[in-house]
């Protein structure tokens, strides 16, 4: 019990992933309404926006209307995605208001690579050289590297733990070689394979080799198992999580219409804060902003939490 | 890791549990339909009915119709509920389908109990003195003992391990005075209130006390912890697990609209098959039957392996 953190941080992507998957369109107005909802939970960073091609994702044309609109609250960091030199450069327009900082983004699994990224494992590595240069050529630094697909692929099937190791090796030896300072690594659970044995398994390896690394672990609950990732997670030492209000989110590159979101962030807080492990979020209003995920979305979304409520309420009442 | 269980025993729970709490009529056709189709994915205990008092739960008025119309598979144990002496007759009428015996109930809340089993913890245990009599009078043993409430309460808070341990003892002292053999202790967190921790807290203090019993975990997904939990219980040394096809069930008493059912067994199995854990289930046939249920109940289920589906069909795409 005494290996899990005392502290955990959490990256809420709700906004990024989910509206980059709904059929909608939902109007601008409802995206910012999420955001400015979640900026009053406690969460300290939030991926607000994909600065990507509207044509690929329709449900991001209007990124530069939600940058421009949420109202930026003290002590939050808000971030975006983009892949390509002019996502970065959309995104830069809005310095006063986003955290900029790049990735390198690799993936463990060719088959995934060419299908999400567009370009084999070398042709990536090179795309990722350009990358780093377009950043560094606007004054951003890379303080991040992903590795997607880390615990197996659609396309490919199981991903051994050592090939994990194998591309996170070469990231990072390309961000060395370029200058970068690496602040966190990711591993991503791209499409819903991770199990708590493959998570300590992957994690061990990842660890082992770099003791000193600080990981993110990116878990998709496909089948059920993210939140016990999650805790496999914390158990190998993880202390940062992404992680979606409401469970909504997924990939729509997967090929699979089963996607399913991140685990959700309400089910993580509340994992956390009942094992005694901070996370700086209160659970109330972060369960009101998935209340209005759900309004917006216009469906049932996957968190249980937002029927199940915490247990505070009860606490309080048995104590009355 | 190496702690984890070989073999893991599942008791399917998904027809008692489910209809229940469906607001229905369910067709009765459609309940055999259901039972039918878990027989035949190799679990080897269901429980297919509760002899209840159809006024309080409509949902098991056509109790002996369902029973009556399934179609027994050999190898399959099918079980019954039932609370007073007149279920316990109702259930004998099937002495040739069923395989009956007793259970002891307590609850480690004494709020719990009162709205739940109608008394206080003293009367219930008096109860329960008259419950073994009647069933030794009728021939069948009681095999069972079940702590409901072990992880915390709607009505009174959380609930020590302690407690656990207490009523636990009452209730195998009361087991061992009437000369009942207990096979199988069943932990019930009825109202989703356990965590991972709180599973290692509570399963480790009773299995302190006494190492030989056999546990059961019967855990509700109430707050989206319930597959964590149950790894939580894996790594305790829990063999023997309560699951709901698809996730259905909940309990009526519970003062909760957010009452959820039992872990979805689709997702245990994964859990377990997945971490080389043998269930001998199959996972595709169950997966139809998960299917089945939520055409049955007309509505979204929260089993997310419905819809995510097992890994080996993207093994063998990827193999191809």
């Amino acid at each position: 019990m005494t290996d899990l953190p005392t502290r955990v941080d959490i990256q809420e992507e709700g906004p990024r992933e989910g509206f980059q998957i709904e059929p909608g369109p939902i109007p601008t107005a409802d995206k910012i309404a999420l955001i400015d909802a979640l900026s009053a939970t406690g969460l300290r960073r939030i991926q607000v926006a994909s600065f990507v091609n509207p044509k690929l994702v329709p449900g991001w044309a209007d990124a530069e209307a939600v940058v421009a609109g949420f109202t930026p609250r003290a002590g939050v960091e808000y971030h975006g995605l983009w892949f390509s030199p002019s996502g970065l450069q959309r995104a830069l327009a809005f310095r006063d208001r986003l955290t900029i900082f790049g990735s390198i983004t690799v993936s463990a699994s060719e088959a995934f690579s060419r299908q999400n990224l567009n370009r084999d494992h070398a042709g990536q590595l090179e795309a990722m050289r350009k990358h780093v240069a377009a950043h560094q050529a606007a004054g951003v630094p890379v303080t991040r590297v992903s590795v997607q697909a880390a615990f197996g692929c659609n396309f490919s099937g199981d991903v051994p733990a050592a090939r994990v190791v194998s591309v996170l090796a070469e990231a990072l030896a390309l961000a060395e070689e370029t200058g970068c300072t690496i602040e966190r690594a990711s591993i991503a659970d791209s499409m819903g394979w991770a199990t708590p044995l493959r998570v300590e398994r992957v994690i061990g390896a990842v660890r082992e080799r770099w003791p000193a690394l600080k990981l993110v672990l990116h878990l998709h609950d496909t089948r059920g198992l993210g939140i016990a990732c999650a805790l496999s997670g914390l158990r190998m030492g993880v202390s940062t999580f992404d992680a979606a209000v409401a469970g909504v989110g997924g990939c729509p590159f997967a090929a699979h219409p089963g996607a399913a979101g991140n685990i959700a962030t309400e089910e993580l807080v509340f994992l956390c804060e009942e094992m005694g492990i901070e996370t700086g979020v209160k659970l109330e209003p972060l369960l009101e902003a998935a209340t209005l995920a759900e309004r917006i979305f216009g469906r049932r979304l996957p968190s249980a939490m937002i029927r199940g409520g915490g247990l505070d309420r009860h606490r309080v009442h048995a104590a009355a």
